[in-house]
């Protein structure tokens, strides 16, 4: 059960999680098929310097040709689409040339990942049996690892949602038993407020830059990581309650 | 940033997650933690005749001492705790001997996992300083990279639970836009009933036994995957609607 081998072929896409920052969060199988790909597509978003998923993956990288895609941050679909339509051109292409094309994403592709928008459009140029999606470790996993409270047990409810609108996380409250959200980097304060009318503040874990070598930080209840301004990659774990078997 | 190495130490003990199935959704970092070890405790249900955790993880085992643990598989709080509490006391036991232990178990193990009985005991003896989680694939991500379709994008929020409940799973279908159901197995009818009502059937994905080698069956609709006798490993997706960017 537990040997089969996983083929990487010529002429597939595969979009492969790399984790949230830490090259051993890989798993062997995105390692597989990066080092058996022949071309890697690297997401980097407008604003920074460098690819933060090739640095990840730089030890598994040694003749593969390296494509380095700059996407817009904006919450603008059409700019968003027209520079993931492009690098869907790209990889379509090198695929029809019989290449085995990965493209590296932080985390999982399939939660909040910059694969979603490449993944229908790369399917009507070469059909879905030559997609694969390779899972990764999400933020959400490796800011929970930091604690020893599981983020579910027997009947929890866990709810994943952006934390950018406080209404929304105000009504989420009320229908799980986990709350965790992505993306509040900016709304700490707002949350803050919120938590402490529920009397959830110390319930709140949040971790910034989780897994990212010396940049990782940790906190237990949401009022010290309030002066914080590590930014964007913010993970908040909110504990609210526990739901027991019936 | 990327090449960080994580440092087994003796007399710590770790909770790995070996992911859902099949050996190569394993972490590097998990592989480091077992191949480094002395004692491995492997979680193993009173019906099964052999760990699946260990079959998975079969191929990283050579000299450390395995201990099969015979857990009840009921929904049962005082059963349950006090075989774990065996267990911990035989965990502690070999940290105090300054042995690595590690329990692995299935997915990851925040998530509904055996663990959450056995980390606030063992906190006790050891302090939270020598306990360490390492995160593993889930189910859940093993279920959804069957498929093209993300599990969440922009705005969208996610919220896993088990599907014992249909009333529960009714109400999540109003506060999310992909609920993912574990444990369904034995509900697919009422389920199927359910989203019927609300159109949503064919909107359903049905992945039993994920990433289990010869044994994974995967359905798009849930009326096909009713007739399926695959069981207590199932994990159904269901997508609701998607959250744009406001």
């Amino acid at each position: 059960m537990s040997s089969r081998t996983f083929q990487v072929q010529k002429g597939h896409f595969y979009a492969v999680g790399v984790g949230p920052g830490n090259a051993d969060l890989l798993t062997l199988r995105a390692v597989n098929v990066i080092k058996n790909s022949q071309v890697i597509i690297c997401p980097k978003s407008a604003a920074s310097r460098s690819s933060l998923a090739l640095k990840i993956i730089r030890d598994f990288v040694s003749d593969q040709e390296i494509i380095e895609h700059v996407y817009p941050m904006q919450r603008s679909e059409k700019d968003v689409r027209e520079s993931w339509l492009r690098a869907s051109d790209i990889i379509a292409g090198h695929c029809l040339q019989n290449k085995t094309v990965t493209q590296v994403t932080l985390g999982d592709p399939h939660v909040y990942s910059t694969c979603a928008y490449i993944l229908p459009i790369i399917e009507e140029t070469l059909g879905a049996d030559k997609i694969h999606i390779i899972p990764g470790i999400t933020a959400l996993q490796a800011a929970a690892a930091n604690f020893i409270q599981p983020l579910t047990t027997q009947e929890d409810r866990l709810t994943l949602m952006a934390g950018s609108d406080m209404a929304n996380v105000e009504k989420a409250l009320g229908t799980c038993e986990t709350l965790v959200l992505y993306k509040a980097g900016k709304k700490l304060g707002e949350l803050f407020d919120l938590l402490k009318k529920y009397n959830l503040e110390q319930n709140a874990r949040v971790v910034f830059n989780a897994e990212m070598h010396g940049k990782e930080k940790i906190y237990i209840g949401l009022e010290k990581a309030l002066e914080d301004q590590s930014g964007y990659l913010a993970c908040v774990i909110v504990h609210i309650g526990r739901r027991k078997w019936g």
